[in-house]
């Protein structure tokens, strides 16, 4: 399996076939937790629906547009994280993430997010990394923050979840501010 | 041809290959005034370079993904305005659009992105529309400003512009603000 | 919406998704009346069924190889009318048209048609326009006679409706002759 | 090779990538012969132009859209046939052929276009067959007059070659005819 | 129909759609004899069943990349025999086939494979033709045992059937030993 | 980055665009050398000439078809390593590789061997695993005997070489002798 260390517990491991079972079951035992900020979890409703979708997501980092983590925690698999995809002419990107209730308060998201900072500046040589959180998802929002990454505004309605739209908060953060 | 009236001067019109023609000219004959803000018009060097593109344009149209219109003022090719996609999920789309020097101080801009709006929420039924731009281009911000859109931050570093970065001003309108 | 004038009370529409029911109605409506000449009534039972023949259509209207538009008769679907594909190297193309009954008898197909064959002369340059008509369908052979149109000859057998074929009328104009 | 025996002369052979050298020979020995009446002798001007034709030809046949064979007289290719697509909706066809020059007056068209209009109608089960001729094409239309096709009309400036328009006869055979 | 003259008993047929049903046919009599040796028979339960592969068949050959045929015996079908695909960079190719229970004994294969060794070297200018058979399956073997072939090695669990692997004996033939 | 460690100093990387320029450099260092048993050194003339093959890598990856990766050792790049493809139906699979003459003589491919059998026996559960060296080969063959992978046979002029054929040696592990 290829990974990217992120320190002595966690690794970011690139989602294969072979992986479409843990991930159901890791987003089957948080579904309450997930969906109040995810759009898709009610939508997977067997392993077999992770299959395309791992498909799709290596498929974008085979043309060099981003790609999709699984996180590891001591060999387990917590949540994902990724570049949903990159915009060369711009040299910018844009980080998601999520993580399953049980793998909480670790500090696990926040050495992902930085180790996926780094290297969109280092290895990728982009110029600039945003992410969007739910205003009142305080878990995510923490994350941005504890990074130092810049807030840039407030999105009204920017993201549609099941029966409403909700604002997010936009940060940012540029190679020379890193 | 199909159009969009906007006005008695203006309409928009879905560029089609017979276009390829005016197009070129139009932005050959304001390259330097252009190429100021417009990142692809060093790229653009003959007719034949638009071909692609004008295909392409119609192409996302077709997938129901937004389109590229031209903006014709008393029947002349004036300048472009269009939705650069669709997020149907969120129900949001952003709003791109240059205008020839020659045209300018007319309203033309300003009606026809009004049309635009007006389309995207009455139409097409989406709930937020954007529009990006650069911090120092008071003729594309007056724009939004002139509409009563919202801005809600600057961009840092948004677009790379042949040798350098710049911001960017989000501005943004909700269907029920409209 | 793209629309090309046709008179004050008529237009032509480049039909988008959100087309689909108001099609959908329109031929649900007449479809004991249509089914006589047009062998794809029976098998659209759904909005949905033209969910994905809209695309195609759009899809043949980017490659520059025809259109599918609707026909706006006082703002109201009334019918369609198209070029089915072009042949570029030949510079010639095909015309397709139906109403449904309640808009008949108002010149509203005569009209479509002669700007679609305007178009196709001084738009797109073409040489050569064609349409085929059932041998006994009174109503659709009316258009190019009225129009002037030549015919060339009987097509036998030319087209499978259902349950047995039937013979076209074939007419013409060349860009000389119009 | 696959073949389809004509007589003990003549047989028509799907052409294969092999086959490259030997069409371009024989199109090459030819030109002004073969330019008279075929729009694409010019472009062909070396070997490897014929190679993406092939493929292409095949593809159609892989997917049931016609087929272009070589005709091989006493083991020599000598000229082509083919059905140029096949409408199954409506079950017709068109059928094109060229011969070179030093290969006329054998009646090897005639019996190699009686052979396709036999498959059509026995294997294919198609119910009409078409076949278009330059109005000027004396030998050409000499193969469907002495298989006693119907002549349907004369199709004004059907096809468009080097510099002018020319008229085609329209021939047609059904199933039912034959 | 395009055939491929084995002797006068024997040729072989490209196979197009209308063989489909002959082809369920042949199998569907022999199920339990064929299911010994060949993976795919359980799965194929209809005639329509053999559409798509009959398609991707010919969209091979189309590509230049091997063929499946039909073997007819007496003008009736009575198996199959192909080159699986060719690497041109290496020139060489594999050789599968299948006789139905009621063809065995009259010597039809070893003819069938021989004139498709004998194309590969003489047509497409190939250098080595491989046969793997099933170790324990002598009928296959009898094949390029009797054409002489050179047995190269056992090749261990090189095929799973159904419920279980099995060893193939690989045997080969080069351009020069022919 | 995205790797498998095989021990502290070696390590496997999913190649990407990044690391175009790295795997020019490597071969082009020893061109000579690697030439005489890789068929494609000389048509590598640039670093753009890596650019389509890496996405073609990464492609096959994304489609769970084997992968090519390149070699780490104390974080340089070394040589590649990889599997061909990957046969599902019958779970097994192909190993190629090569390593750059200045880092011969440090075990470092008879490691990365061992790692990708492992993986493919444990990860993806498959139950065979190919291995084809140059006969004459001795430092490629070496891997394989002393990883005691099996000898099945001579494979004769398995690979073509800019002016020569040359054999093969084939060895194989199932899953149950490893």
């Amino acid at each position: 399996m290829f990974t990217m260390k992120v320190n002595d517990d966690i690794s970011l491991k690139l989602l294969e076939q072979e992986d479409a079972k843990a991930l159901f079951d890791l987003v089957d035992e948080s579904r309450d937790y997930l969906r109040e900020w995810l759009p898709w979890v009610d939508s997977m409703k067997q392993v077999a629906d992770y299959e395309p979708i791992i498909e799709m997501w290596l498929k974008k980092f085979s043309e060099h547009d981003g790609y999709q983590a699984g996180i590891l925690y001591k060999g387990k698999l917590a949540g994902m994280v990724g570049f949903h995809s990159v915009d060369w002419s711009n040299r910018k990107t844009t980080i998601g993430y999520w993580l399953a209730e049980s793998y909480q308060g670790h500090g696990i998201m926040t050495a992902a997010v930085r180790a996926l900072i780094d290297q969109a500046f280092t290895e990728y040589k982009l110029n600039r990394v945003e992410i969007y959180c739910g205003v009142g998802n305080e878990k995510s929002r923490a994350i941005p923050e504890r990074l130092d990454l810049k807030q840039e505004g407030i999105i009204r309605d920017a993201e549609y979840l099941y029966d409403h739209y909700h604002d997010c908060a936009l940060y940012r953060v540029l190679a020379r501010e890193w």
